[in-house]
């Protein structure tokens, strides 16, 4: 099968209990403090019948140079990508909403995004397979786990993917600080969106620009105007998050 | 002197024209385009009679070898720190915030809140001597410059200048997910504050705590509970933006 790594304790733990991801066997620094999450993926391993081997901290770094693993690596089968029809067709009885990324190039950011997004209850992410970064072991490690919670659509065209939703009931709100709307100004709690974030420089690309319904902006107290796009995306999406706690509590006191 | 290394185009522009930095040299890849950014560094450092030389990429690589240079590597003092008087004496008069970090490890999460700091308006950032990160060139990297914009204040103890800022009349807001109150539902606008963010596994320490004036959550729509700490930070800050705005907008319309 193919192979690709995920390391560290979260997210070896993550993988491991989502029990998605076909595991080949997990290598563990047999320098590795016996802590209680070491332990914990001992067992697990244990009731799912996966190898794991203790092998040197120099084994290990050989294999994860960054030196980022904290003494374990997973070797597992790639993640599987959702087709955007089928992520459609699963949540078309309820409230859901994606994030698609025009063209992110660094996997820390889009690893950080895939957190913020499982948090703010974001059922789905969209990448476009030529441009910018896809899932890899640094996007794996930064998510902490949370690339397990999410379904991730990689697609040839962006444009399609947002006409479909389009067709599909889905706002689309793109992030443009050349926008005059602020991103507090809509009401994010009644509708599916589909929020698009552009590349760090470049921006989010015309043709998506054109599709896009609302436009926002993060507006800045300085004129020091460059969010990082993992920031702004947690702002962007924690704003409906609040927006939702404040209806909801709204309806219990109404 | 002593020399630290700030890298990548951007932070070296940002670095040149604010003008604090004593730059030793740049070095500037012989096979970098040039491109406007190239163009505008080489101009910045004539008029400030600063060295420029062109050397191999490999020479760059070499001094750092992550290779996020982008062609482009100075040679300069380090940062100056200030002191916590001196910062509070230069901002008595007006409205100033300031962000906490409890022992925060990671350089790219402190140059990424940093950046947040200074796009929300915040003055100064304190970090302990200590514990977590102090400035270095992954910081000033992800910071974008932002770095050159905020008063950078080390401390051997944040429980005394914690004190000290309650005693000129800063509010202590700790980021806590054990708290009641949600974050969105504190008045930033009417205070100085100093919000204390925790380090990302172990939170912000009991001593720190005990000093707060207020305890704040970030709600989730969903159990994985595990936001990055520079998304978390950013966050807070911009609901504290988003009420500026909202209040200098009402102020006009009223």
């Amino acid at each position: 099968m193919d192979i690709t790594l995920i390391y560290g304790k979260n997210a070896v733990i993550e993988a491991l209990e989502q029990n998605e991801r076909e595991f080949n066997k997990i290598l563990i620094s047999d320098s590795a403090r016996a802590d209680v999450k070491i332990e914990q993926i001992k067992k697990l391993a244990k009731q799912r019948g996966i190898i794991f081997q203790f092998v040197t901290k120099e084994k290990l770094n050989s294999i994860e140079p960054e030196g980022k693993h904290q003494g374990v690596i997973g070797l597992v089968s790639p993640i599987k990508y959702t087709k955007l029809e089928d992520f459609i067709e699963k949540y078309q009885n309820e409230r859901t909403s994606v994030v698609i990324l025009d063209g992110v190039e660094d996997s820390h950011n889009v690893g950080a995004i895939i957190r913020s997004c499982v948090c703010a209850g974001i059922k789905g992410i969209i990448l476009p397979s030529r441009r910018g970064v896809l899932i890899n072991s640094t996007v794996e490690k930064t998510s902490a786990g949370a690339i397990n919670h999410i379904s991730v659509i990689k697609t040839n065209s962006l444009v399609n993917a947002v006409q479909k939703l389009k067709e599909n009931d889905y706002w689309v709100i793109a992030s443009d600080h050349h926008a005059e709307q602020n991103h507090y100004e809509i009401d994010y709690t009644d509708m599916n969106f589909a929020l698009i974030m552009g590349a760090e420089h470049a921006g989010i690309s015309k043709s998506l620009l054109k599709l896009s319904d609302f436009r926002v902006k993060i507006p800045m107290l300085t004129n020091f105007n460059s969010l990082n796009v993992s920031n702004a995306t947690a702002i962007i999406l924690f704003e409906y998050v609040s927006q939702s706690c404040k209806k909801i509590r709204g309806n219990k006191n109404g």
